[in-house]
């Protein structure tokens, strides 16, 4: 039988994204309200080696839920990679009482968390932190929702001077291997054409695009492109690429760059938050280990932490096409 | 057979909703991009009845992707209630050509649209746009999302003064009959209690909650109150109600307003209402009739109309003990 | 000769306004650059009686710059305005070794610290923090910036919805003696009249210019109403008076509320308040006393507090008249 | 005697800005107050020079006060610089029977104003519009506020990512040659140091001051730095300089670039747009020609446009030393 869980560490980890600070309060007041302890780790897997630890209660965590950012903090750990790492983070829970983590964080937290767990049978519960929404096993990621307001609300604004010049903007937004960020701030914002990392829409495509949107009356254009799209090139080289090959138009480009990571949390992700706080502690105090809190058709519901790691998130076709049939 | 539909009128209905915007631009496009022709159809049913109509092209519905409001505008009918007026209706839209309807709006809205289907065998397919989110088939509702984070960052305000004076604040927000914006912006905004038409917590259990609360070392509070609310006492009166009974307590009420129809439409709106509209035409051209477009995980579905008007929404009983636990 | 200053309190009082966080900033790291010590005095008057004192470095005020609201709370105080209550004030902070105060606040705040400046000689200067921009001797009051921003906003939004319905809406805005924020939110929110206190426009004139609206083609109008506005007529009243006398339109009302006190401060209050914090400071450095810090023409000066206290600040006549000609 | 004037006609050019709109709109309502007719010039003297016009009437500019970029649009124009360019633009103006000018631009506008001035003694009065503030004969030019806000808002986003993770960031804002945009916003967002093109802090200086801030326990910082900074690095040489130096730090570079140009105006710049178009339409009926509209001292004020050009807008020194006591 599982030893009853008395204290709950609970850790944020790799990039941050808003909405972290939701689920740690709401993990800190699910503990109170089940009268558990509850300890903040700070600085991620390294703060845990380091035993960064302070206990942390219900007023703990007041007036957060609006705040961007993690109180936390967050850090990369190459001593958590070591074996000799791992086992001094677990020496310092066990001395701290802490008998169950919650991780606020990504695919390399939850990576670390598994390891973590084979070698010490650690309870570990994953909520899924980052603005990338590439996770497999919930719909959206916490911060996501939030990134993408940041990003139309930026596009808006570039939007107000590239039909104020007749110009053509290309605008990079975050997103390595996902291209969830591109596509719906895409759409959202009304963009011309939005390159991504999981389709090559080629080079070609792109100019036919563009030589139709001029013709179809359009006098400003927004193309949308992901930091890890398929065509070979960043967004600079596209933008020289399109300036040579289309001469009648004038060509900007904008990299929106880290404040897509913060801001104030939507209200979705807010609420999404505190259901996946409350989530991970509950299912810690029901004996269940090694798995991720998701969101799936409103509901809430737990992955096993492998396949959320190993899992693929793909790219909405459906969406691929409302964009194209938005450009006519 | 149907008869193949060759030129589709858009109408927006009820209050207005931010995104609804988007969902014109939407149905538009769709139109264009199968070479269907598109009318705008002025002032929703009063229009139809007057002929207040106007051809709609791809071009016409350049930068409205981002703007509040209707460009449509919206009017309420007595007219359209008679069999007389649907007739007038009728003949206009089959003076213009205009052979199947997409409706923009609410319960009224798609009500109305029924009685005008069965009268007149017309092609029509709903878009459920209201703030309020209270129709059956589908998870979110054109604007709901955006009327969230209008109220959490309007109760993120006060909740600024109400911290620096150690005020207990009441804060209206709109919700007659349904209490989702009231619960969700409630937990977004870190609310002590949220008061909703669908559950009845008793005026007892909120004096007990406040006490609670200020016990527990909280020294300001926020309490939100859907319009429609159960208590019997409208906000104002909840207010005397508690400052007589705790004296301790300095009270301010907060009607938020109208200003929660309002506003740039968030991403999520704008993404939902192109997905929403495309399906909208598209089912249409497959010859289908009397549904309403919805989201559910995630996906666009349909729904027989006269199910949406008659379906219940319900109150997210999970997300009620979720309030429960954040106030701990 | 002045005793040199080594110790001095810093206090915010009256209703709070966003970038009274920054001019705390501002004291704390002024006297940290002087090496002189600096003491948050928390709840206002009310806490230097109780010698609710904390001791503050440069660190104490990190990322509170961008803040609404006030970390040092705000409250009334009854007890001040008796001899004894002041007595004890005083014994407090003599005990604490503070000898200058910094107070934040408006007109009662500084009728209060001229009050306790005449019986104890204590050395204060004033820094204007109020929305209601209604006090002589500053073109700008910390606060007053930021909440135009959040009336503005909340007009536009409030605007969607009465261009899509063809509504005229009455908007409350504060100004209780002051109707600054009325005409400036006013003109900028392209409202089609503006009531006030220090003008009594006439509901004869109301009618007229309204029905002259309608005439003109306009379908939708805001009227903007300063709390104290003259007409002797609440907002409520005269939605009611113009809907009966009217009957075209179709009229509703938004108020405002507390909403506009709170909020992150735009980045001129963010600056003025810096500016300001600094003056006051080096100001009770120079042996100064009695005096208010305020900007005109950009430049930071000095106002006797006398002044600032029973001097009237003077409505814009010609913005007045600007208004008028952008309702045409 | 000046030739009595019936017809003026209103035109933006150079970079878009903020209020812009709002002028225009200020510029037709004042027309129409005054009887006057009015016509709208579109894409600068390039649409001058083609006979781009357009008439304009009180409800040509509904809706517009609150959007950004210029819905008159902005150009260059190489003919314009040429004699055969301006005869052509005379011609059309002559041929339309504009017999006054509103220009709304920065020195560029001005410079070409006052060349076609002097060659056809064509009345002219100019609104300073641009973000950049470099503008002698005003205190504040259009756009400046909503973009010093703009900025404040991205760094406050950035803050969050900063502090969780102990980063350093340089943040490259606009300002060619004025740092005007750095300061204010440098000192509304708190950062550490701000790098403008007016003065030449050394790369020396600047790495002492990062020494002492960290030193001094602050964890996280944000370097401003504006385009044209006196280093002789771009920001991303700076952040590479900085990193070698000082290893401690974990270094990354945002450039925030377009977006700073658009979005809805603040109420300041609305008002101020508001103010300057009356300002304008009136001069010129008063027979006043070659006068930039400005603000100082809250009053609007005119300058002959041969000053404003090539007056030198100055730093604030007051505020580089408020900048360096904050960083305290």
């Amino acid at each position: 039988m599982a030893k009853s869980i008395t204290k709950i560490g609970v850790m944020t980890s790799g990039g941050d994204a808003p909405g972290m600070n939701a689920a740690i309060r709401a993990v800190v007041r699910t503990c109170a309200y089940h009268s558990i302890d509850c300890v903040g780790i700070y600085r991620g897997y390294q703060g845990m080696i380091e035993g960064d630890f302070k206990p942390m209660n219900a007023r703990s965590v007041n007036n957060i839920v609006n705040k961007g950012g993690t109180i936390l903090k967050s850090a990369r750990s190459k001593e958590f990679r070591t074996k000799e790492g791992r086992k001094k983070a677990f020496d310092q829970l066990l001395d701290y009482g802490i008998d169950a983590l919650v991780l606020i964080g990504g695919d390399g937290t939850f990576t670390g968390g598994l390891v973590f767990n084979e070698e010490y049978k650690f309870p570990i519960i994953g909520i899924p932190g980052t603005i990338d929404n590439d996770i497999y096993g919930t719909t959206f990621t916490l911060g996501y929702d939030t990134a993408l307001n940041t990003v139309v609300e930026a596009i808006d604004k570039i939007r107000d001077t590239a039909s104020s010049h007749d110009r053509l903007f290309f605008v990079e937004v975050m997103g390595r291997d996902a291209g969830d960020i591109a596509l719906n701030a895409g759409v959202g914002a009304g963009a011309e054409e939005i390159l991504i990392p999981e389709e090559d829409m080629g080079l070609e495509r792109l100019l036919d695009s563009l030589k139709r949107s001029k013709k179809s009356g359009k006098a400003s254009s927004i193309v949308v492109v992901a930091e890890g799209d398929k065509t070979g090139k960043n967004v600079f080289e596209l933008a020289e690429y399109v300036e040579e090959n289309l001469p009648d138009y004038e060509v900007r480009v904008s990299v929106l760059g880290h404040m897509q990571r913060g801001g104030s949390p939507s209200c979705y992700d807010r609420v999404l938050a505190s259901r996946m706080g409350v989530k991970a502690v509950e299912s810690l105090l029901d004996g269940k280990s090694n798995f991720m809190v998701g969101v799936k058709n409103d509901e809430i519901i737990l992955t096993p932490l492998d396949k959320a790691v190993k899992g693929k998130s793909e790219i909405d076709q459906e969406l691929l096409r409302v964009s194209d049939i938005m450009t006519t």
